[in-house]
């Protein structure tokens, strides 16, 4: 069988059945872990906090495009989509490792371009870039990795659901998917919608203070909803083993989305928002 | 300038320089930090130990191939690598994150052969696969991160050999080389012969218990020489500032590399083990 025909999830289940069987009580590592592949990072307990640990790869051509995204705002959104798996776990990102697969005759200006816009979201987030890896490679390939820590001694997970419980989402959704189809179409739009969209989906906003908020106001559940709110709502029910009800009209969609949905022809399923299916918990998202 | 005029350590500098312009020691991760950018592994003070992290990229016609390469080598052999690096500094490796970008078209069979290797060493240093990431990417392109920690709350550095020290290797230098001359260029040897050297390149032994024992012998200096003795001795030259003299005589070169250097009239240079320039300190090689 073809991976394209088993898919991402079936892959996923069949790594962490081989792995877990290596599964010891006797092993230090396994006897600390809190949470394993299947969440937004692995967690274990580490003396008195919990420790986080989450990696994340972009590939040229599949996850961005040259043509459309900057080497600043490449190195600002490869830290961000990490940063913010680390944010619905309400972890402190502490420290990131970069590994960069690269064609030997890039520009070596588009790497410290793509070093420039990394290290600004990092010291925003005070993480420290403290090693990683090079490699020569037919396409760019990143994968960042990043340590975190809860301070707390509690986390967000994605198996916590109870029915009963409320839904919510930080910020409003369907930005980054639109500022994707304006990129992708050259949509000419004015000059303040272009902005919001285009730093909507080029430079994210990960929500490490949301994150580590809804932990002190006492919430148990949450994901990083960068796949869109159903795909990921679904992951919680899963996790969770509860079902869910979204009123549509409850969902918060940007205006600007909706004005821009309407203008495109766009229909808003395409744009990751529209709602109806299983879940419960509360939902932190990146964009 | 292109990368491949500036070269791996060029672009290495310019990274850390980059990344140390956000150093702040109000933040506690630069407060933490013991070992950034440049060493096997990054290091810091967590609590009353040392933790450590480390990433290593494989890249699908580069770093391997696979006519050569079976599945469950290379899963055994693309953690090898990353358990090396924690080797060489002294430290005990705890959890792996694996990122693997793969094309859509590859037989699941594949993946799982991949994982059954690398879970077997895994298992075997009883360490824990606990997260990773899937992507898909015209080639293929494996990337794992370690995390390791040191028992004794020290660690062996690149920087801190001094004018007097003995240089020592683990085990016979060259093997790995061999086989990999011998698997590029289909060379049939006898038996026992290809067997050793082809192992020597693909199931290579990390040198975990060495480290610690020669941590535990009050050594400070160490290196993973996967690079080679010359450029790897090199690299702690540089950050120790000092120089070394190698006698040529004493490399302790595998028996059968000498007598397949002869036979296949292959220079000992080309194997990587040639000596004679500057260094001092102690060596940890994992091949």
């Amino acid at each position: 069988m073809k991976l394209s025909e088993l898919g991402e999830f079936g892959l996923i289940e069949i790594i962490q059945s081989i792995a877990e069987k290596s599964q010891n009580p006797r092993y230090d590592s396994w006897r600390r872990l809190l949470v394993g592949i299947g969440d937004d990072t692995a967690a274990w307990q580490a003396g008195d906090y919990i420790e986080l640990a989450t990696t994340d790869t972009l590939v040229q051509g599949v996850h961005f495009n040259l043509n459309v995204i900057s080497w600043k705002e490449l190195g600002w959104k490869a830290l961000a989509v990490n940063l913010s798996d680390i944010a619905a776990m309400g972890g402190i990102p502490v420290y990131a490792l970069l590994s960069l697969a690269l064609p030997q005759d890039l520009e070596v200006e588009n790497v410290t371009d793509f070093c420039h816009g990394l290290a600004e979201l990092a010291n925003q987030f005070e993480v420290a870039i403290i090693g990683g890896n090079l490699a020569s490679s037919p396409d760019v390939v990143i994968t960042i990795t990043i340590i975190g820590f809860s301070k707390s001694n509690r986390i967000l997970k994605r198996s916590t659901a109870v029915p009963g419980e409320q839904i919510a989402v930080t910020g409003f959704l369907g930005l980054s998917s639109a500022g994707l189809k304006m990129l992708q179409k050259k949509t000419t739009l004015d000059n303040e919608t272009t902005n919001i969209l285009r730093q909507a989906h080029l430079r994210p906003t990960p929500r490490i203070k949301e994150g580590q908020l809804l932990l002190q106001r006492g919430v148990n559940t949450a994901i990083d909803i960068s796949d869109g709110l159903i795909a990921d709502l679904d992951h919680i029910c899963q996790a969770s083993k509860v079902n869910a009800q979204i009123k549509i009209d409850r969902v918060p969609v940007h205006p600007l989305v909706k004005v821009y949905s309407l203008n495109q022809g766009v229909c808003r399923g395409q744009l990751n928002i529209i709602a109806g299916l299983p879940g419960s918990g509360v939902i932190a998202n990146a964009d």
